[in-house]
């Protein structure tokens, strides 16, 4: 344990302040007989750590590597093969204005025919559906509603879920006043007749791990906002924010995003939409329920390991991974990061390629390494788009396919398959991935390293007791990860990435499960300890950690339900920075997969909007 | 310990033979009381590693972390900035054939007049004088001699050398068979007036860390020719090949790189040819010393934390650190880092440049992410060359610039810097370079932990105890640094990155003696079981370490001697990618130091060349 030190930004650094100091080494001088001596004592199991770690603390190595807040992101940058350009697309400036560029997204986006959303309900019994953004944006131009009536309705929504117990809130950090502010000022420009863009007056909420001002940043944790100040937004929020979109709070999540259920004894873990009993998954779990949930029309979700895709499956919306570099992580708490994303969680696909446009852009510094290729959309409006479809192979690994918790799940994703091939023409073909446990391992070793990075100042001037039970028994795994590991791991991930982009030369995406299994239950002794079960959380993430550790473009769509009315997601990755195919293919999926939007959840009798 | 794997080539994979393989957890599922003691018990010193231990084992994890060689290089690269281009200087093609890249900086040289290099002797009493390539080119050229005869002499100085008790050898794998066959083919060339380059005929020395067919490459061990087989020349050899040098053989190394005196055990430490009671400075020890005693023109070394430019300083020779991705170290042991780059090892400036020409060109795969432009020499044949000197600011840390063990070294390069001044007009002026500290903490843990990744599975399969003393100690510091702490000094790194590039803004090149200290005594009881002495390495290492972990490109330059006869050298660091500007201030260094040509060495008997 030792004092945290917090270093300064490194371009505010006084350079009239810095004193030189010489060198001064603490070790022995050895040779002959006391230097073979030493060497046996230094490779002794217990003695040799004690002697280096006392050198290490010695001569300030420790101070500087365990109790050292670095503000800066490392020097290095994951390396990503540059990829043909995707045909039928639209692309988009990422140094433009974010509402320019969601203007753009809507002109790719298929007719808006107002008719087959707002008459739908007539003649049958009334079943819940979710309202896109284009119809928010129809209803506000149309004055049926304004976004202060919606905010009011979503305000009390909340307050309603907040008073239930045991305590499971969607947002950690919530301001009915901030709420109406922001309701307000669009409301008025929806009646001055300068909405921003279709994004103005659309309720959207942020993950704890991203700033939104004037929100804390917790990560879901107790105390990190005592260690971290949040003094503006977060690019991607800024980007949100300058579209017009009400920003509604932060989402629960799982602590620090390690683990995938979703659980949070914090602050109580959320119960899944679809069956309160069961969890959202995670980390971004907030996130996916309060928009599955139909309270907010996309949220902003983290994905380092699945976390924005595994409970947009279990809850039965669309969660987009965006390829590593596309977002711009300023202002989150995974800035320093080779793995983690910023993406959305939509109900419907156009919504998320609405959100997306108007997040996208990379840090302008990593734009020559990582991309020098436009992020571009598909362009849904026009007639070529079946043309295109009719081309798009799909890959498909069948044994890994078929490691599911059960034949619901292989079912549903073969149906879509079939459709796929039989309504648009979209081939599957066998594909073999090797070294999968090299890649789960490159994984945890990649993903544990960074995380412990952002925790260990902390951690080591005493706050790890205030974790919880999940995250310090991950961290205790974390910690166990030398150096040498994780330069190993990767090199395991360019064999991984060569693998891929083998695979990638015969096919355009890779589909599988987005999932394992769908919703697991919470177990009632896990709400205030917290739960450690490897089987479950390897489940969820098998197939998401692939997008991770490659940087690979990846989208979950929900295709429907299993015998226990839990929503099932199918997966589709793509060749690195083609969203757009991920996009297109995924909107065709949800056209015939339109079962899920029409089925009734808990939350529809609280959420009275229409 | 484990059994050692290794893995296929990734492109080399038979995907037919690939088996899927479900994935299996051991772990416990615990919620509750249990749970909670769990993670007590996990975060307990001795008990919790131990467990972790057992997990990471029981999960197949320590297997591939520990005893797996991976072959291919990690998928991160270190990023560096882009520069303005230099002035008056020529463009070389990365991927042009090296024999031309060497025409086109034989272009680049002054005007070389045979008569001042053949009559200088006449007169005066006869004193040691380095034969420049263009000498042997002019030689080889006007009949004066032949390319086999200087290989005989050549051949017998290394056998008298070889048979000196203690025996100290420059070269550890020599073949006279080999360097005559390649002696009478280049004898051949010139016979036929086909010469491939000024550089066919010319005696060049591989460290034994890189590739060079048919010798094995045991990095200055005596076994890693047993684990890694050499079938071909690493793709910098093979460069020199190709433009007529005899490859002469493999010189001795401080083992593994792992310390900049030079000592080694396993074959013998080789003396200083300035004084052989006096260490050579390593890790290159017997290229720098090889080319000092005037056997070869040049010799490849490596430089991953001063190994070329601290042997080059202490012998009084010049030393080339390329831009990190300058050159492309496939073939050689250090393919996978991220401090480590190859370069030449030389008597003179201009032969640098020759050298330099030959090897460089990164791999095509990093040449995006890494460098959009293109490698230049220094224009030297032009008149313009002294306006672009007087155009250049040197920057000078003082207190750090002075923070070393004697005061003729200070006065020596004081003495360099004003004659710049007053002969070129170069200025210099006052910089601050802030975390020096972290600076270092930063490069041992990034040179440490992409050593170990290199060694690890070998020690683990029981090779460690068959490594040198010094080895040993410094793998188990290696072996201490965590995986949080390499991610956390890339940040630092990024950081430190930052301050130079503001320094960069206001001088062109930086300038620091090479070493703290000149060669080091070797004391008596060191030579059989080796030394540990951290105050002398760092002294040796204080000023070379920036460029590696910077990646900048930086030369040292021998500027004369101290009270004891021991040689100094001068470092310039460049910015990166601009070792066009160092090598042009190191040849006008040169010119007004020339006195340390003239100083007899203990090897001219030996070598009768003339």
């Amino acid at each position: 344990m030792g004092k945290k030190q917090v270093m300064v930004p490194v371009n505010e650094v006084d350079l009239t302040e810095v004193k030189y100091v010489p060198e001064k080494f603490e070790a022995p001088h050895l040779t002959g007989f006391w230097f073979k001596l030493f060497v046996k004592v230094m490779e002794a199991p217990l003695i040799g750590s004690l002697i280096t770690s006392h050198l290490k603390q010695k001569n300030g190595m420790t101070e500087i590597l365990k109790n050292t807040v670095i503000p800066e992101v490392p020097m290095f940058i994951p390396q990503f093969p540059l990829q043909d350009p995707e045909p039928g697309v639209v692309c988009l400036e990422e140094d433009g204005k974010p509402e320019e560029r969601v203007d753009l997204a809507l002109k790719c986006l298929p007719h808006y025919d107002p008719s087959s959303s707002w008459n739908s309900g007539s003649g049958e019994p009334f079943r819940f559906r979710y309202w896109k953004i284009r119809d928010y944006g129809y209803a506000y131009r149309s004055k049926f509603t304004t976004p202060s009536m919606v905010a009011e309705q979503f305000i009390s929504a909340i307050e309603v879920l907040n008073d239930k117990q045991p305590s499971a809130p969607l947002l950690i950090s919530f301001d009915p006043k901030e709420v109406r502010r922001q309701a307000a000022a669009s409301t008025q420009r929806f009646e001055e007749g300068i909405p921003l863009s279709i994004l103005d007056g659309i309720l959207i909420a942020v993950k704890d791990d991203i700033d939104c001002f004037p929100h804390p940043s917790k990560g879901g944790s107790t105390w990190f906002h005592e260690v971290r100040q949040v003094n503006i937004d977060a690019v991607s929020v800024s980007r949100l924010r300058s579209s017009g979109a009400i920003l509604v709070g932060k989402t629960n999540m799982h602590e620090f995003g390690m683990g995938t259920t979703g659980n949070n004894p914090n602050y109580g873990t959320p119960g899944n939409p679809h069956n309160p009993k069961r969890y959202t998954g995670g980390s971004s779990s907030g996130s996916a329920a309060i928009v599955a949930s139909g309270l907010c029309s996309a949220a902003l979700g983290t994905d380092g390991g699945g976390s924005i895709r595994i409970p947009a499956s279990l809850c039965g919306v669309v969660g987009l991974k965006t390829t590593f570099g596309r977002t711009d992580l300023t202002g989150s708490l995974w800035e320093a990061g080779t793995v983690t994303i910023a993406g959305p969680i939509t109900a419907t696909v156009e919504d998320a390629i609405l959100v997306y446009a108007a997040i996208l852009g990379s840090s302008p510094a990593d734009r020559i390494p990582l991309n020098p290729s436009l992020p571009c959309l598909p362009d849904l409006s026009s007639n070529e788009s079946s043309n295109i479809l009719g081309s798009l192979t799909l890959g498909k690994y069948t044994k890994w396919f078929n490691d599911v918790s059960s034949t619901d799940i292989t079912d549903k994703c073969e149906d879509v398959l079939n459709q796929l091939f039989h309504l648009h023409g979209c081939k599957t073909t066998e594909i073999v991935i090797p070294e999968l446990r090299e890649l789960r391992t490159a994984h945890t070793v990649t993903f544990g390293s960074e995380s412990l990075c952002l925790l260990n100042p902390d951690c080591e001037d005493g706050k790890g007791v205030r974790l919880t039970n999940d995250t310090r028994t991950n961290l205790a795994l974390f910690r166990s990860f030398a150096a040498s590991d994780y330069v190993s791991v990767q090199r395991l991930r360019r064999r991984i990435m060569y693998y891929h982009m083998e695979i990638f030369k015969k096919v355009d995406v890779i589909v599988t499960p987005t999932t394992g299994m769908t919703a697991p239950e919470i177990p009632e002794s896990a709400l205030e300890v917290g739960e450690t079960n490897l089987q479950v959380v390897a489940s969820l993430m098998q197939f998401a950690i692939t997008a991770n550790i490659l940087g690979l473009p990846a989208i979950s769509v929900p295709i429907g339900y299993d015998k226990q009315g839990l929503p099932i997601g199918l997966q589709l990755i793509g060749r690195p920075w083609c969203e757009a195919t991920i996009l297109r293919l995924a909107s065709v999926i949800e056209e015939f997969s339109a079962e899920y939007r029409k089925k009734p959840m808990e939350f529809y009798d609280i959420l009275k909007v229409k």
